[in-house]
Order: structure tokens, then sequence, then C-alpha cells
């Protein structure tokens, strides 16, 4: 219930007008998130565990599916935009009765199996919190008058980075991906072995002022640093500097979710995409981490950092501490490992078995969460993926090299 | 101001959230509408002839004009639905704001420059008003929930259609276009003769009945009836009846303001565009009139039908009458006249010169006015254009045929 | 079979290689050109009128059909750049068989029926002779190696165009179209009465050295010179001068038949399409003619000039005479007048009537012929048509006004 | 000289007609790799080790250079088929002098950075002769005529395919990659330890027949057995059989080099995407080996099969043997293996350095070689890499699974 009142507590700096539009196809408006994660609830807890439930409104299955092909048709994403109706305040209402059922279903023993689907319900709810804060964040970007979302907490004072350091790790053989004690996502698992090389590891993320030093040095105009998908792609959308991103007279300004503000040097580079990230750590003389070198490298660590709850709502400096910092929260670091099942992988049957297997291909695995990724959400063995050319995310990227 | 007026009027059975989504390019949210009126007022009349006025917010410029190059950049047209701020309670502010300096203006002497643009504001505004009607029917007609606009005056009992019948006209030079005596757009003149063949006109409008019939004739799989871009478009979208038709159990309904209704088969079709307009015309035998033979049959008839003032909202079946029915209101009357210049015609000087002419390429004249075009706004002169594939307007068709 | 041996005669400076590629949609392969016209006789003339004809290879009609939906499925437009194979020597053997079965259908006595078909398949020919031109200019100017087609005949030399005077008109009802002696297409007529206001005709085509000027003066910058759908496409398409024309070291350039070539001041420009006929023609304070102003200023002019049968190959400088000069040869000349049927039009039933009429809408109509039109085959009632952004024609204009 | 000679000898059925087009952007015409091929020995060769050497035709660099984009600019991919000139003639003239150059530089004592480029460069041909073969099928594929590039080897009667059995492999930290003992493409190295889990791995390729019983299983219409992006691709394609397969009235028939035929269902399945064939993998209760398990697997098997140099031009059943067949030669077999760096690659300094890194992203390693592969061509090492959607190389799958 936590978790549902956050959804709430995030929406309510947005007038209705601002939670019903979407500012592209890859974004979904805040109405939607609301709606779509109570339909989650209804259809895979609700109707198969509280006995007697009725559906709130049985068109609101067509409207708030996301992608589950088996449960059936569904209004098209690029429209999500459209649906003024059911309104702001049906949406509302929608969450409030499915809240008081499951409620109803609390208060009695849920099998094992309905837990389950109650916890994954959060996790997505938790998922869909984080797509909400970026998604207007991409229309408040859209719009001429540039508004902020909220105020946020202060933040560290804007100075000069830290310096970059590295962080050495022997190889061999180590276990890697969740061991199924308490909650993870299926793509997560089987726990298996996987075969490290010695690397070594940046103590901290690549910051603004690097980031700039690279658009400086040409970065954006030399061939040799791209990929060719990537080339191709920067060059037909004239892309020259991360999303967000504008040149103001002193200096750089990016629109954040406190509206158009200067760039902070210090803060990690954030809303950059993996072609970027890739160009960069080789026009640094370094490459990206796989998923497991950061994975291994994170034992130890608490899983805990700048997330959501600190309120920030943005990157922050790296703190001045030995070892590896940011690796949790602030930004969701793209790593060099193409989002593939694990060996042994099996999804679930029936509809959830559609939740990650069948994004298995063409995308990249990030870690470590962000500044707008909900307390208690993030995990070591998280495997968080997205196309190369997305940048809406709060994306970054941490450098390494072979030891 | 009673026109003022009425667009708050038109905006008032919708919600913040309806008011600012657009669902297709050529459609523009309520919220635009309302805005854009109000710039219009600001930018061509009071910053020029009410001393000291001081703008709302010179940023809404730059939101809120359409399409007037020397003016300045603009947001673009497709992107007017991402417009969740200025919110609709700042436009609904704009609103009161600009009225209440025109109030001031009209307690001065005008001068006629200034009185001739207020009355084209006025008249722009009308044009909008209907715009909003036809917009917010795209925007319902693409939700799922296929919502209601408002409840509309009960109209006449669905029955069968009147007979067709067909009044004869003879040929000769006759004048045509506006006489400079009242209002008129740029566009309906200069008066000027024309040489008109002798030729016939039918008594009322084309109906749903009449159209179901060139459906179910193959009408739209019948190559030979068609215009080449008219073949090539239908086959390319998929059309094969008006635009809003849906197969239902029994029949045919269609989206209308009044929500999703079963058709009236003695009302005149609508939401046909000119491709269509032109096949049934050649099925049926006949062909579409001309601008002049249209306008030249019309006088003597009072200007005035079943428009936006008689609360219909939708077209009606023609009255059980002698001679021309249906010449004014109930439906855009598609004619077979591409929309040029009348010999002679000038654009005004400076930015309003933009309004009309041009767009006079690759669009039809249209005659007679709708369901939803507001009192005292339609004139037999009076020339409407769009492009031969748009049918999102109230578009319907009268035949014709050499005598 | 002077026309048929033409083809041929055309084909000759080219490779099979050059006769199999399409540069782009709009333009066909010799190659296609070659069996197309052979497959109009074959179909329209042999097939019905030589008892005991048949088909070369029955697979030809899927190949080489154009746009007659009557006649059945066909080989899409933009893929006729793929059919190497049946190959250039096979369509030399189908134009020699058709040719010979044309030779004993013509040692017999022909129908009417089949006299005119053979008339209209000749004239067919030619119109695809102007076109083999034009697309093969559009296929060397896409490569690289900018290659001539042929020599031409060395022309008027360069020199300063001559001074711009124009012509008047009286007004009156006059009769304009074709009165049915000897070829016409259908579209010519009927003849029938207009009514033509007093007008003035430039003497000679507007020069390059004219359209320099305007592009110097800001032309095609400067919107309110512009129809708003050719601003759109110029500012889309990145128009800032006639089509082949590239900015060389000491002035301009333009690929022509004989290669890349400096343009010649005093020659009419070509290759412009409506929206800049029309926006220069505004820039210098003029407007087009009407398609009727143009024809009965051409009465009594011999229906000749710089057609294909002068070998230049390209527009010619007036000649230094009284009177209008250029009417025929040289460029196209657009008008003012949308390309709509005559009062009373119908076209021939079955398939040759989707020869013009299904074509009336979007274009506009150009007269006069140009340097690539073959000896013959002009008149002053034909009525080219285009869409106003196609510009790969010898395409040019003639400035008129109101007298 | 043997693999230029070979390329000339592939060639020979086709006109130059049929050299010159190009049927879709992945595809080059014939021409264009005969030139390709030459330009690369010219540029990356003769210009820098064989002193006087002068360049046939500067402009080829321009029209011949595929992708390497620190040697400059170069004619747009899309447009490789608008190149009639160079004709055929002059480009086999170009091959001649390129040829005797070579020649020259052969006679002479060669420092070894310029005989690894030789060989690098008939590497390189070799590709293209099997690029060259799979063009033309899709080129011939396009026509309505069907042509037959040119007759074959009878090849294997069809029969009924051979039974299915695995054969079981330990798992354990096993070297892959290439030794660098003998020509390698940089990305086959460098050699290094791999981690594999016990797996099993099908005796032979999944055959028609069984693709077919996918098929009529409603394989195509199950979402659930495909990746998201496979699903969005299939139907917005309307993909619902391998490239090339049409149902004719007894079963299917399939393009291929010798013309249109009817399915050999003993014979493997060829010309099916990625995302086929994962779908595939999935509904047998299977799944793609890793490219690590093909190579493991492989060792010890001699690296020959039904090649090029087979004559069969398509692939043949598997024969009657014990253990593993099929492995080279026949198809290219998909595995579930992201085409990434191994641990330590570094692409070669300048422009060679582009040919493979470059690509690393997006796409999927591919193993074995097919029957359009050139004699010598393959290795165990080798990694082919194509997109997940592309289907029109010899592509085909083998099944794994765990063991």
């Amino acid at each position: 219930m936590a978790t549902r009142a956050l959804s709430h507590e995030l929406a309510e700096p947005l007038s209705d007008e601002d939670q019903v539009v979407q500012a592209m196809d890859d974004a979904s408006p805040t109405k939607w998130h609301l709606a779509h994660t109570t339909w989650f609830f209804e259809a895979f807890v609700l109707s198969q565990f509280l006995p007697g439930y009725t559906r709130f409104d049985d068109r609101f299955e067509y409207c708030f599916n996301s992608y589950y092909e088996s449960v059936g048709a569904r209004h098209p994403r690029p429209f999500r935009g459209l649906l003024t109706r059911p309104s702001g305040d049906a949406v509302r209402a929608y969450r409030a009765y499915v809240d008081e059922a499951l409620e109803t279903l609390f208060s009695r023993e849920l099998p094992d199996e309905a837990a389950a689907l109650v916890e994954l319900g959060i996790n997505h709810e938790q998922q869909h919190q984080e797509l909400l804060l970026t998604d207007i964040l991409s229309l408040f970007a859209s719009q001429p008058l540039k508004p902020a979302y909220r105020d946020a907490a202060p933040g560290e004072p804007a100075g000069t980075p830290d310096p970059l350091t590295f962080v050495d790790f022997d190889g061999g053989v180590f276990e890697v991906g969740h061991d199924g004690n308490g909650f993870s996502y299926d793509n997560e698992g089987p726990r298996h072995e996987q075969l490290i090389r010695p690397f070594k590891l940046a103590n901290r993320c690549v910051t603004n002022a690097e980031w700039i030093a690279f658009i400086e040095d040409g970065g954006y105009e030399t061939s040799a640093l791209w990929l060719a998908d990537g080339w191709n792609l920067i060059n037909a959308e004239g892309w020259r500097a991360p999303l967000y991103y504008e040149r103001a007279e002193d200096g750089y300004g990016q629109m954040e979710l406190r509206g158009f503000r200067p760039v902070n040097p210090a803060a990690p580079v954030t809303h950059v995409s993996y072609y970027e990230a890739d160009a960069f750590a080789r026009w640094a003389g370094f490459r990206l981490p796989s998923e497991f070198e950061w994975e291994h490298a994170s034992a130890g660590l608490a899983e805990q950092g700048r997330t959501l709850g600190s309120g920030f709502l943005r990157p922050q400096a790296a703190p001045d501490d030995a070892g590896l910092t940011q690796m949790f929260g602030d930004v969701w670091e793209w790593t060099a490992s193409a989002y593939l099942p694990y060996p042994g992988y099996k999804p679930a049957p029936g509809a959830v078995g559609e939740y990650n297997g069948k994004f298995m291909c063409n995308q990249f695995v990030l870690k470590g969460g962000s500044c707008a990724t909900p307390e208690g959400h993030i995990r070591r063995t998280y495997r968080n993926f997205f196309y190369p050319q997305q940048r809406w995310q709060f994306t970054g990227l941490r450098l390494a090299a072979d030891a």
C-alpha cells in the first residue's frame, strides 16, 4: 500500500492535463501509468484470487493492457495519449476500488502464488513510478515553456569532479545471478557460474565535465569512435550532445525535473544512449564493463544510494569516498552486455511470462538504478534493459578496462 | 463579445483533459483554439490599436500562432497537443485579459482599419468554433469509450429519404462573388462575371440511405468510378465507408457528437472526402456542381438553415419542401471547383494577407455551411476549402447535371 | 512506323544497362517505355482487330501495363527498374514481332475504331518518347560521372536575354478546346465557350538570367511569395534552385542531355515546379496565364518551334522576333489552370477511357510542348498535366497579367 | 588470382543488365561487387605498396567504396543500382588493370604488411562472391519471370529427412577463437577461455519438412513463441513462411538459383531470420546453440562440406552419417550469441580496422558456411553476422539443448 500511495504522491504536482498527454511513443501518460499498474493487480491478482471480485469497468482491459499478447487486444501504444476518457477522476476511483479489494484480499490467507503475484505487482508498479518521472520529463522538455515538475532537494554544491581512479579485480569463475531468496524478476536467474577475466572498474560515473570535453574534442564528429549503427543514427538525428542538453550562452544547460538548469560539471552525465556511452569509452581509451563484471564488483556494497527517496530528482556528484561510489542510484549504467537469457532461463507460464523474456533481443543491460528508482527496488542482480538508441531514462556510464 | 462567449460555451462540456489533446495533425486541441483566437485579437488588433497595451505573456505568440510566417517562428502544428502548459486556467485568464482590453478598445472611437480587423477576428473565431467541434469529434471517435460531447436537440424522426428531384437553371453570363457590402473574406471577391451553362441541381443532399446503396453496389471496389489519386488513397487506407461509419449488427452506426449512434438513412451523408463524393456522383450518373452553379442557384434563398444554433449537432433529413432545400446548414457541399483565386484577387498586405490566398492550390471549394457553422457566419459567396482527402469536417454532397 | 522507328533511334545512344534502370518512382526505364508502347498496340489494337494474332508472351501484360486498372494486375511502378528480364534483346524482338503484325494489319482495310486506336497508339508512343528523354536525364543526373546522353545541335550562341515585352488581348466569350477534326486526346474537348477577360501575355518565356535574379533576391527564402504547400515543400526538400542546377565556381551549371553544362542566361529556365513558377510570377509582379488565355493567344500561330526534331535537346533563347515567340517547343509552360474536365467531357468506354480522365485532380495544365516533344505531336489545344511539385520534365513559364 | 578469376566466372551467366540492378538496400549489384573488390586491392594494397601505381580512375573511389568512413565520401548504398556508368565493360577493364598491377606486385618481394593485406583482399573478395550469389537471387526473385541464374549439379534425390538425434557434450572451461596461425578475420580473436555448460547438439539442420510442420501448427500465429521484436516484424510484414517460399498447388515452392522449384522436404530450411529460427526452436522445445557450443562441438571435424565448389547452389539433405553432419556448408546456422567483441579485441589501425569491429551491435553470430561459400573460406572460428531480421542469405538453424 505504501507503493500504491507513492504513485499518487508522484502524480500530485501534475494537473489532469499534464497526466493525459504522451510526448513520444516510448513514453506513456501519467494517467496511463496509474491505471495500468492498477489493471495489473486486477487482471493477475484480484480476478484470480479474490472470489466474487467484479471488474471496475470491463473496457479498461482494452485501454490499459500494455503488451500482454495472451490477454488480448489492446489500445495501441502510440495512442495512449489520446485517452482523455476515462478521466483522471475515473482512474483515481479505479485505483481506490482496486486498493479496497486488495485490502480485502490481504485480510485473508494468501496462497503462495497470489503472494508472489502481489509482490510482482508491487515491483511492477515501482518500475512504472520511475517511468512516470522520465516520461513527464520528456513531456515537459517538449514544451516551449519548459516547466518544472516540482522543487527538489538542493543537492551537493556544483564543484569540480572527483579524480577518476580505478579499482582492480581478480579473475576467476564466479557465481552471478539471483539465488531465489527474496524477490527478483525471472530474468535475474538462474544463478550460475561465469568466467570473469581480471578487470578494473572506475571509482565513479563519467561526469558532465568529462562529457563536455568529449564534445569539444569532436567526439560526435569522429566516425572511428562509433559503432556503425550509432554513427548512422547520430547523423540522421543530428545528435551532438546528450538528450535535453542545450548550449546556453555560458556553457550547457539541460532540462531536468526542476526545469531547465545549467549543467553541473561534477554530476554524472545522463540521458546518453548506449551508442554514445560506447563511443565515449573508446575515446577515453577504456571500455564499458560487462554486466557480470559490474555485479561481481558490487559484491559487499550496500544496495543503496541517491535513489528516488533522496529527493534530488537528478544525479549527484560522487562523494569523496574511497573505492567504488555511485554504484547504486544516480544513473543507470550501460554495460557492454547484450540482454540475453541466462543459462537455463525459463519464463513463467501464462501471461506474466511475457514480462521479461520476450524482450531478450536487441537491447543492452543496465545496472545500478537511478535518482528516479524507488527505494528498495534495486538489487545488484537487477537487469534493466533498453535499446541502444534510447536515452530518455536516467542513463549514464562507468568506465572499465582489462586489468 | 457574443462570439467570444460562445467559444466558452462550446468548451464547457469538456474537461481540461479533453481540451488539451490532439487526435490527428489536421485537428487542434480545444485549448489551442481558445488561445489562438485570442492571440489573433492581441496580435492584429490590440497590439496595433490599443495604446499602451501589454501582452499577457510574450511566449504565447510562439505557442499560439497558427501559420502566419511573417509573424515569426511557432510551435509546430503536429505538436499542439503536447502543450499541457500554459494550463487551461492560464488560457482562460488570457481570454479574460484580452476581452477586457477589447472592451476598452470598443469604448473608444475605432479607426476603420481596426474595425475591419475586429470583424475579421470575430469571423475568424467563428471558423475556429466549427473546427473546435469537428476536432473534438475526431478526438472522441479515436477513443475506445466513444464518449458523447453533449446531448443535442432531438431532431427530425428517422424516416425514408425524400425523393430526389432536380431544379433546372438557364445558362448565361452571371455575376458571382461578393460585392463588398458587408463583411466577407478576401477570397470571395472580386465580384466578377462567369459564363454558366444550363444545368440542373438536386433538391437535397445525398442521404445515408443512398450512400449505403453505393457501398452495397461495390462502389468502393470499382476502379472505374474513381479518380486515380482517390483510388490509390482508399486502397492504401482501406476506406470502405465514410469516416466514423462502423458496421453494426443491424446496419451502420456512426460516431457523432452525441456518441456512437445508428445512422439515420434520411439524413445527409457526412464525413466523406472529395474523392468519395466524386465517385458517388459518377456512380449515380451525375456530377458535382461547380461553385458558380451552386452560388447562382442559391440566389433568392435565405442564408439560413440547420446550423449550429439549431442545436442538432448533426445533419438533419431534408424538409418536405418544394425547390432547393438544405442549401445552407446540415453539411458542407463539395463542389467540382478547384480552390483558385478569382480574377483580380489580391491578398491584403501584411500578415493577415496570409489568411486565405496562400492556400489556393490542391484544394476544392465547399459551399453552404454545416450543422456546426455558427449563426450568421454563412453566405452564398462563402468559399470554404479543404484537400480532397480530408473528411473530418461535416462534408457531404449534392448532385448536379448538365441540363 | 516512323514513330516506332524513332523510339529505337532515341534508345540507340544507350547501353542495355542504361535502359534497364529507374532513377526515381516518377520515371521509367527506357526498356520499359519501349515495351509498354508496344504492349499498348498489342492489347488495344492487335488483340482486337488482327484475327489470329497470338501474343508474343502472355506474361508481358503483367510486366508492361502501366495504369489500366480494368486490364488487370500489373508490376508496381516503383519496381519497373528491377526488370532485367525480359532482356533488352527480348524487348527488341517483341517490338519487331508487333511491328510485323501491325504491318499485316495495315495491309488490310482498317475499321474506323481500329484506325482511331492506332492513331492513339502513335500519339501514346510519342508521349513516351518525351518521357524516355526526361527519364534518362533523371537517371544520368543521379550518377556521379554525370554522363551525356548524346551530342546535340550547337544551338544559339549564349547571349543576353531579349527584353521582356507584353502583347495585349481583348476580352470576350471565345471558343476553346478541340473541334474534333483530326486527332486529339479526349481531354481537349468538347470545344466550348469560355469567358476571357482582357489580358496581356509576355513575348517570351522567363530566362535563366531572370531566374538567377530571383534566387539572388532571396526568392526561395521569402515566404510571402509562396503558396503554403510550396513553401513547406521547398523547405522540407531544401530546394533553392531549379532541378539539376548546381552552383559552380563561376555561376550556375545544370545537368542536361549533353551532360553537365554552364547555364545559358538567355535560354528559358527549365525544370521548375508549379510552385516555383507561381512564386516567381508573384515576385515579378505578374501572374501565370490561364490555359484559356494561352490557347486564345496562340490562335494564328504556327504550331511549330524548337521541338525534338530541332536536335537541340535543350531549350533555346528566344528569337529576336516581334510578337509572341517560343509558344511551341523549348519548354512546357505552366498555366494557372487546374487540370479539370471540360464541360460535357466524357471518357471513352473501356480501358482506354483511363487514359486521361482519371487524372483530373491535383494537377495543373501545361501548354506548348518542349525541346523533347516529337514533331507533329503538339497542338494549341493540347493539355499536358503534372503535379505542382513535379519538375523533371522540361517545364518553364511565361508571365501574364490583367490588361 | 584464382579467387579473382572465380568472380568473373560467377558473373558470366549474367547479362550487363542483370549485373547493374539492385533489388533491395541490403543487396548490391554484381557489377558493384566486381568493382568494389577491385577497389579494395587498389586502395589498400596497390596505392601503398606498388611504387608508381596510378589509379585507373580517381572517381571510382567515390563510386565503389562500401563503408570505410575514414577513406571519405561515397555513393550511398541504396543508390548502387543506379550506376549504369561506369559500364560493365569499364569495370571489366578496371579489373584487368588492377590484376595486372597485382601480378607486377607479386613478382617482387612483398613486405609482410602487404602480404597480409593481399590475403585480406582475397578473403574479402570471397565474401563478396557469396553476396553476389545471394544478391542475384534476391533480384531474380523480385522479377515476375522468375529466371534461373544457371543450372546446378543435380543434388541428392528428394527423400524423407533423416531422423533427428542429438550428440552430447560435457561442460568445462575451453579455449575458443582463432589462435593466429594462418589467416583469420580480426573478429575471430583473441583466442580465449569460455565456460561452457554440458549441452547437446542436433546431428543435422532443421529441414523444410520440419519447418512446414511448424507453419501448419500455427507457428507464425502463436505470439508466445516469439520475441517481441520478431512478433511485431512478422505481423507488420505479413511473414508467414521463409523468404522466397510460395504456396503452390501441391505444397510449397521456393525461388532458388535454379529458378522457382518445389521445396525439398529433406533439405535444410533456408532464408529464415533469427526471429524465425528462435521461434521454431522454442516451438520444438529446444533452443539455438551459442557460438561457443557450436565451435566446441565442431572440434575434430573437417572444415568442409557442400559449399560453393560442390556446384549444388542450394542446401542438400543431410547424409546418412553418424555424429554431427552438415556442420560446414549447406546453410549458415544462426546461434543465440549476440555479435560482440571477444575479450581483448582491438580492431586494426586505419581504414581496414572498420572491417568488422564497428558492426558489433544488434547482430547475431552465424556459423558453418553455406552452399554459396567459396572453397577454403570457412573455418570453425569464423563468425559471420547478420541482423536478426535479415534472411536473404542462405541462413538456417540447428537445434541445441542443455544436457
